[in-house]
């Protein structure tokens, strides 16, 4: 009698990016646990329920709401980091062992994949350390994926690597060759040099998507505009894009 | 009336795999292009029928198995490459015009994802320019994806890049933080650091799969008689791994 746990990719938007291996995952959870993410991305609590209802042969399953434990901002990153997963934590086991029988089935549905920038196998992990769980992982289509598909190309150049990384090191570090770059809040392309090729999309695979390409210097600004008016608009923004250096 | 191309992204393996989005356009197509691999991979030509089976609700399409031109082994890499594309383009335009009419709708199965190391949108890049085509791009689960699912781990640390790489580069210029190697048939992490941490993985997805993680001291050679002895047994192997420097 152990409590199980799945952890779904459900991919980045379109909810027919959902593969059948999460269709059978959602349609074994009595539970979905999930944080609240506030007001503002509302239009994302909402694709998620889209996502059941449209996947989920029967009425047998619910929602349970987690209070999201706040993120200390002022101290070391890691450490801020390191906490506020020590925090989530106790908060999921204590909701693990309320809301589940000691038979039950539970869900986390993760954006894109899982494996991805997503910190749920890190806390499960600290969770598995204080309730008996057992828990899987059901892979999803990511950003990336959505993004190279939208655009119609290869990640990588021929036998060439690519690198996944985040705005605050291609501010830092620059690009030597193919990089995607995700978490950037910031525009940080448009600290490469303007003949470095950009592919960029937002809202992927959603009635909202925005897809824009080119190299930096001729739609560098343009898609900083985009993304501002676009966060505006929906209160949110989800976006990723691939730079080749030239 | 301009002849449509799928070119769909059916996952890495196991065929639960297969995203919504993908089993929409099995069955919008009349005729499916394959290369000829081989007899050593017969099992992955079985898999991509069983694919169809399953998917697909109705028998009205067919296959279409293509000639690979033979690849130059002893000319530049780049320029090799490229002629065999150039060549593949030439076989798969005149098969598109020859198998499909004006309105047909045709497509290419990719393992994994279509926008990783794979040629298909570049060939079909060159295609476009001999025929009139449309084509679009359907996502599916990488090897990347199903490896960090099966080992229940993250892809990347918290906040920090992951390299997508092959094990040429792995061999050449070694591995400084996370990068998953793909591509490599000569068990590159051997020329890691010892205390390097590797999570392998082969068959990924299928009832065949291997799974084995640990450091590169203490795994690196189990890793290495193991796809040794398993592709001997099948006669081919699919396996990539993940590498985190110590």
């Amino acid at each position: 009698m152990t409590r199980r746990i799945h952890v779904i990719g459900i991919g980045a938007g379109d909810p027919d990016y959902v593969t059948a291996q999460a269709v059978r995952a959602l349609n074994d959870t009595a539970v979905f646990f999930a944080m609240d993410k506030g007001e503002g991305k509302s239009d994302l609590v909402a694709l998620r329920r889209t996502i059941c209802e449209r996947f989920i042969g029967h009425a047998d399953y619910r929602f349970v709401e987690l209070a999201d434990p706040p993120r200390a901002k002022d101290t070391d990153y890691r450490q801020a980091v390191a906490d506020w997963h020590a925090a989530r934590a106790a908060v999921w086991a204590e909701a693990i062992e309320r809301e589940l029988p000691p038979d039950g089935v539970g869900a986390f549905l993760a954006w894109g994949d899982p494996s991805l920038y997503d910190s749920t196998l890190r806390i499960l992990d600290a969770v598995a350390q204080r309730v008996d769980i057992e828990y899987d992982v059901i892979p999803g289509i990511t950003a990336i994926q959505a993004l190279t598909a939208r655009h119609r190309i290869p990640l990588n150049d021929i036998g060439e690597p690519v690198l996944i990384t985040t705005g605050r090191r291609v501010a830092a570090d620059g690009v030597d060759g193919s990089a995607v770059v995700m978490l950037d809040g910031d525009c940080a392309f448009r600290s490469c040099p303007p003949d470095t090729r950009i592919w960029w999309g937002a809202y992927l695979g959603t009635p909202d998507e925005l897809l824009v390409s080119g190299t930096v210097g001729d739609v560098g600004e343009k898609i900083a505009e985009l993304r501002a008016q676009a966060r505006a608009r929906h209160g949110w923004i989800m976006d990723t894009y691939l730079l080749r250096s030239g």
